[in-house]
């Protein structure tokens, strides 16, 4: 295990400010292109990316039983399908490098000054090429306010709920990073009262705070995961931002679920910290009533306690704080999810990813959408400008922030923003 | 255009059977091993695989624009991806060469013994590489049978059926070629009456036989694909089997749609039939009323006659045809289903795989799944062998076949057979 995960003493030679995102305790993988550099992995560390390629095609990696050329890639899918034995002596061999006790880069100038590259002058990429993506709806406070609004309050729940992660398949070519612009999607539409569905522009443009998890281990078909094999197929965690268009979804989904409504667009950050990097942050989940199902036990604490922000920002305007949560309320874990994707024997792949479901809490300021936030748009939001929103409009931004912090450590995700364009 | 495909007097001097499903008007493209060649892609020519890296490498495929390498490769993504323009033009010289008339390969023993591997030597594996794939529910009858078991005869069509076509994102990873063993999968399963769901393998097994489409150009987000425009990103076809656990999914699918009742496996044909090959076979699809959305209206005939049938064979006994119908019967066609996956700005990938949904005709004799065929288990098929059948048992293979026949032209799909073993 990575022992040194949760020591507050540790300290790196590159120069990282209290608030950073990125201490040497985090290490989060990404992709990243420069004006002079083709795409290639890096460790974020401070305000820099450490090249791996660079520091892999100079020696400094040696020993580790990496293939030549493995982050000299458009994805890190290579990398992190070499298993965790492996990424975990990278991460750590890192670790080192960057310690500041340690003079090998820190001491070498032409190499560190090659190996360290101002985030400001790289462009993120998306961290892995997704074969396949799923998204679960394991928040009981998210599933219990839609089903409060489109149902009624004592039948919030579905009976299926509380005995199994529900999930459904989405749609992994539209994912895109951070920085990546969202048009408003166009689609059928049937407004109240109408006898049929019009063709238009979505007006009821929503966001979806969620977190997702990526694998890096395949099962093969017909080998179920079971929630303690899960750790070593989970690589690490992103903030991911389901975007949706609730009147599309409206009119769509009944029998057979969301797909328009959600596949103009995902996107996540593009720094993946690594389940290693949240070891310290676990925590108990809540307790589960009715007990599930033997497949669906776990032992520990499974749950992360990751505090995530939401953020709206009208164009040229300030940022309004819209939603404060925590990652520990979700009701199904991460191992939990795994162990029922695959419990019918479906094949997991290297790089797929696994969203969480909205992440909301029992708090009206901590509900993870603008559905829950505006109550189907009866509530609008006040927005610093005066404005007010009941759902997202053209040129708002939404941003989302994620941080762990324990015993003087505090680690974070980066920033997930993506602005709203008008449809084209 | 493949002027060639509709000419009943174009022939090989490859023998070909009459009864052959691959005559010189069909040249489907697949990828094959064998115990001496690395997976390749080839074509099918009656009861032989023309080895297309063999034909490239050897200059037989000079001229048209391919890069090397293009063929010799685990899936067909890089050739299709070139475009319908260069692949025609390999298909097109590829009925050259094989025109009886033709003396380049004919008459050259040892190229000819080198190009033509019997396929009774070869091992068909997953013709591509599958980024995305999409299953729709776009036959009438098939609805309508379902809606009327599981809600009632007057409102067995839901509001949304006619105005689009409904579809779900299905796991991608899962999709196994002809050949490949089925295990019955493990779920959760809640009996009726019973007050909490059960863990066990499922009772109600069942096959959906449809068709899907591979995709060959990327669009772009953002950039919706007219009906028009579909036919430039349409490749070609093959038989699917949407594998379904009718148990799990009647537990498990509402609200966000079937999940776990069909992860455990898809099964296809493993040559691909162009396009251009059913061109000739476009036949008129029934009128769509109420009237539909100007994204989703086209021009000409965009439905298909392909005979399909489903035959159940019990292990070590005989077959048994369960269905006859025909691809006719789709309510929505592939251009219209492509128009709808992208309308909202989704983004299409090379080797994408779209489902029609299940294909059943009017009368019961057609319809596509045990489901409809044993009317929800209460009325048993009877077997040859004195069983009867409500859903699948442990043994049983499942086989589906596709032709089209015209002017003396036939041509088919090959046979897709997979076999249910026990749950492991």
């Amino acid at each position: 295990m990575n022992i040194k995960a949760n020591d507050p003493s540790l300290k790196s030679w590159v120069m990282v400010s209290a608030e950073s995102d990125f201490p040497i305790q985090n290490l989060p993988f990404g992709v990243f292109k420069t004006d002079y550099l083709t795409a290639g992995a890096g460790v974020a560390i401070g305000e820099y990316i450490l090249d791996l390629t660079y520091l892999h095609e100079n020696g400094f990696l040696d020993g580790l039983g990496l293939p030549s050329g493995v982050f000299n890639q458009q994805y890190l899918n290579s990398f992190i399908g070499l298993g965790k034995k492996i990424t975990r002596k990278v991460r750590n061999r890192i670790s080192e490098l960057l310690n500041r006790e340690n003079e090998e880069l820190r001491d070498n100038k032409p190499a560190r000054e090659l190996a360290l590259i101002p985030i400001k002058e790289a462009v993120m990429l998306m961290p892995v090429n997704i074969p396949n993506y799923t998204d679960f709806y394991s928040n009981e406070h998210h599933a219990t306010h839609v089903g409060e609004m489109f149902r009624d309050k004592e039948n919030a729940l579905m009976p299926n709920w509380k005995h199994l992660p529900v999930g459904y398949h989405g749609r992994a070519s539209s994912i895109v990073p951070s920085g990546a612009n969202i048009h408003r999607p166009k689609g059928q539409l049937k407004p109240q009262g109408a006898d049929k569905p019009l063709f238009g522009t979505s007006k009821r443009l929503d966001f979806e705070l969620e977190m997702a998890f990526i694998t890096c281990k395949e099962n093969g078909m017909g080998n179920p995961v079971s929630t303690v094999e899960a750790d070593e197929y989970i690589f690490g965690f992103v903030l991911f931002n389901d975007w949706s268009a609730r009147d599309i979804q409206f009119w769509e989904y009944v029998p057979l679920g969301p797909f328009l409504a959600k596949s103009f667009a995902s996107s996540i950050s593009p720094w993946v910290v690594t389940a290693d990097a949240l070891e310290p942050f676990r925590t108990k989940g809540p307790e589960q009533i009715p007990e599930v199902l033997p497949y669906l036990q776990y032992a520990g604490d499974k749950n992360y306690d990751i505090d995530l922000e939401v953020y709206l920002q009208p164009e040229g305007e300030e940022e309004n704080l819209i939603c404060s949560t925590n990652f520990k309320y979700m009701y199904w874990n991460a191992n939990q999810q795994l162990a029922h994707q695959t419990v019918n024997g479906c094949n997991l792949k290297v790089g797929d990813m696994y969203a969480s479901g909205t992440i909301s809490g029992a708090e009206p300021g901590s509900y993870g959408s603008m559905l829950e936030l505006s109550w189907k748009g009866t509530k609008p939001l006040k927005l610093k400008n005066g404005e007010e929103r009941k759902f997202l409009e053209d040129g708002d931004a939404v941003i989302m922030k994620g941080c762990c912090k324990k015993n003087g450590v505090r680690l974070g995700f980066g920033e997930l923003r993506n602005r709203i364009l008008p449809g084209k």
